[in-house]
């Protein structure tokens, strides 16, 4: 709108919302893809889901729930029905499934990357637009397919750079939790806000500690800004117990996974519903046991149930490791899943079992980055063509064109400024080379060709950055038949 | 939540929102790559910016704010702020450039690939969630950034496999309609809403024809459905002027850019306006023609407005040919763009002239596809693995593991069915091979491989599918130590 032009408006993102430019965006994009081929690899192909979803159909299974509009975006179409951003890929999988089910190879594998949306508060690291990059098989309940979603996990890992032992997926299986519970007479609670409530407060073991999760089991937890939880009102006993169990989680030590569920079975097991969860564990342990998946890589951690509501089985996560007395030490999860029987079913009618994992780009860019793994390229540029002639601007044109053949990334100065603008502007690019061709060089048909990197090293010792730009040392007259050639040699030299 | 567990929700997606898989989702994947390669080999760098935006910040300049809730999806905040989805990627750009002005190159030249969303009457081939795929330089209104733009679009077209006269980038500058209507006693409409309704209706010419602008320029327009869109109110004889302006446009026999703005300046001139924006248009053709882009790639006409509101100058449109008395003659334009000198500005308060272009890639794929450009690679999976002895899944597994490492892409049968049924999902992954090992193979020490293409291509005379699934003659028995060889030598056949 025209009539708008004058009045100034403040220029600014929504909270929790983050662009990505430069060497943040070239590490999203290698850690999307490196996971991506990882999926690939293993027979899993691409889908792509719409964004905006019917916010019925995919429900909320979020851990906030209690929180306004739950967590989701919601907004209401002109036929009045509701739609929702995604909050995830799974909700959206399930979707796609029970719609396209005759349609579908059985077992149905597929990956899927993008851009989920989260209606929370925001803090630091914490993103309510943040990217996720997943694989599911829906139809199969064979324990195969959980094993291999642990060793897709490990291969990722080791796929985008972090060794054996920087990184740990905890597996368990929620039927056990549930089957304490019931042994603590709290049957009654399935299927209730308690029981999702007790679940919640588990996974917040990471970032609030044991003591944090008593609170939260309790009576509640007011937290650092006043802010009250309400607890799950559970009593002293049932508490003790249920913390005592988490407890065996072993991060350090890494027990072999068999003897970790043989002292579960011996210490906590009082069910069928308890021995039914132990089997299904070692059948996934012994599969990773043959494929040589050991402890050090997929440990057994009864502390992990995952926040979102719709898990039915074994589930996943994986963590990090830092260094005792590191930052980070407590940075938790990139990522996890677990077996969802019963989320196509509340769609489709009948039981599809799936299972899956669900990778955060974006806290695994962060843990990355404070890890300071950079990424290669910091400059995409070769070449800035300096316009040193503003009469002739076909030639650079041409000039740049010619250097793009030769498969060059060659950016031409297109704006207005001074010779010292376009300078400036190579320097901010992070280009490696600027092509100077004045009336001097057309005349005697060379080029000048300055090498920036070297200008850049020279300018440690220098103290006005312009002086190296205008020097002579860094740069080089050549005629013309010979451009390509010396610009090849000092990019081979640079890179 | 588990209490949803029970009652059946039908699995559907919003009104125009749909899901990408397969070969489409591979076109879109190759274009989308391949129009982010063309923009990076011009020098632009990639920038990646929220898909929320505050409502106020982006405004709305779509062409089709007249109805309800002006095409964008907004919701309120939790602090009682509106957010929208973003309907194009160059409002967001502008926030950007306006956010983060000092510490950019100038000018700024950046690409972006995204999703974009409009709140639209859905229809055949009309998406509510499209992928736009941008590249803008911000910062210089030197005419070089606009032909670059006409250039880059061209190279686009060439680069996608779209030949040259297959494809046309037609021309124009709104200062010259502007101008002429000064020159009708319109010069009081600038800034108000019949401007804006003046500019939509010429915008409609490719669908609507000249009879159907006529009338939008009059009283109105009823379409077929019945429903009635108010027009602009001209009178007949400034309309009678339009319409002859519009038709000056040359889509068929391609007067060479000189004569035809020589000739618009004869015919239509009146004022300094005009002529300046003739100027501007010569300027930019000059640069063409020295780079070899005649009007057999970049024609003048003067009917090219654009939709968006925020256009200021030169404006460019892509346009596929096709032939005449084909379906989609009238198919419209692929993707656009323009001078946008004042959009910055409205949130950074200085004038920051700048010009863009925008590939809307879900047109392009619908062309494409009924042009029947396939992509290649029908089926990513060399291999299936078949699951025949479920008591050594590891076994298995390990294999698959041997094949990944030897780059083939191998998928593990993960489900729960029969030889049959795993033949049946080899067959719909388009697997280009299965590999059997029962117990025979297992004891002799062999493998046997099944030509699944060879396989497809028997079934053709035989009348039950599952004949050649069972057949002998589509497979071999080697001894395990070939099986690689003899898979890759299967694959090189097939490709």
């Amino acid at each position: 709108m025209t009539s708008d032009n004058k009045k100034k408006i403040k220029a600014e993102r929504p909270r929790g919302f983050e662009d990505l430019s430069g060497e943040d965006l070239l590490l999203l994009e290698k850690i999307t893809s490196t996971i991506e081929k990882t999926y690939k690899f293993y027979g899993f192909e691409k889908l792509e889901t719409s964004i905006v979803e019917l916010s019925n159909v995919i429900g909320s299974f979020l851990p906030d729930q209690d929180r306004p509009n739950e967590g989701v975006f919601s907004f209401e179409d002109d036929d009045s029905r509701w739609l929702s951003l995604r909050y995830d890929l799974t909700s959206g999988l399930a979707r796609y499934v029970a719609e396209n089910y005759d349609a579908l190879p059985k077992p149905y594998r597929r990956y899927q990357s993008g851009w989920v949306f989260r209606n929370e508060k925001p803090g630091p690291g914490r993103f309510r637009q943040f990217m996720q990059v997943d694989a599911d098989t829906v139809g199969s309940k064979n324990p195969l397919a959980d094993a291999e979603m642990c060793m897709m996990f490990s291969d990722v890992f080791e796929n985008i750079g972090i060794e054996r032992n920087d990184y740990l997926i905890r597996l368990n299986n929620r039927n056990l939790l549930d089957a304490l519970l019931d042994q603590l007479g709290l049957n009654s609670i399935n299927d209730s806000d308690q029981y999702l409530t007790v679940m919640r407060s588990i996974d917040k073991l990471d970032r609030l500690g044991f003591s944090g999760v008593t609170e939260l089991l309790g009576k509640g937890r007011k937290d650092k800004s006043g802010d009250f939880t309400k607890g799950a009102e559970l009593n002293t006993e049932q508490i003790d117990k249920i913390i005592n169990f988490l407890k065996q989680g072993d991060k350090s030590q890494k027990t072999d996974r068999k003897s970790a569920l043989e002292k579960l079975e011996k210490d906590f097991c009082d069910s069928d519903k308890f021995s039914d969860a132990v089997i299904e564990l070692l059948a996934i342990s012994d599969i990773l046991d043959g494929a040589g998946y050991n402890e050090d890589r997929v440990a057994i951690d009864p502390s992990v149930v995952r926040g979102l509501g719709y898990y039915t089985g074994p589930v996943y996560e994986a963590d990090l490791i830092f260094p005792k007395n590191n930052d980070l030490q407590n940075f938790g999860s990139v990522g996890g899943g677990g077996r969802y029987d019963s989320l196509v079913e509340r769609l489709k009618g009948v039981k599809v079992p799936a299972t899956g994992i669900s990778i955060g780009v974006s806290r695994l860019m962060t843990a990355l980055k404070i890890l300071d793994q950079k990424v290669n390229n910091k400059s995409d540029i070769d070449v800035v063509v300096l316009l040193m002639n503003k009469d002739d601007q076909v030639y650079y044109f041409n000039l740049a064109s010619k250097l793009r053949d030769e498969g060059l990334l060659a950016d031409l100065y297109v704006g207005d400024g001074s010779m010292k603008a376009q300078l400036k502007y190579a320097d901010k690019r992070n280009a490696k080379i600027a092509l100077i061709i004045g009336d001097d060089e057309i005349e005697n048909n060379t080029v000048t060709i300055k090498d920036l990197n070297k200008g850049a090293e020279l300018s440690k010792d220098i103290s006005k950055n312009e002086e190296w730009r205008s020097s002579k040392d860094t740069q080089v007259n050549v005629p013309q038949s010979e451009m390509i050639k010396m610009i090849k040699s000092i990019l081979s030299k640079s890179s």
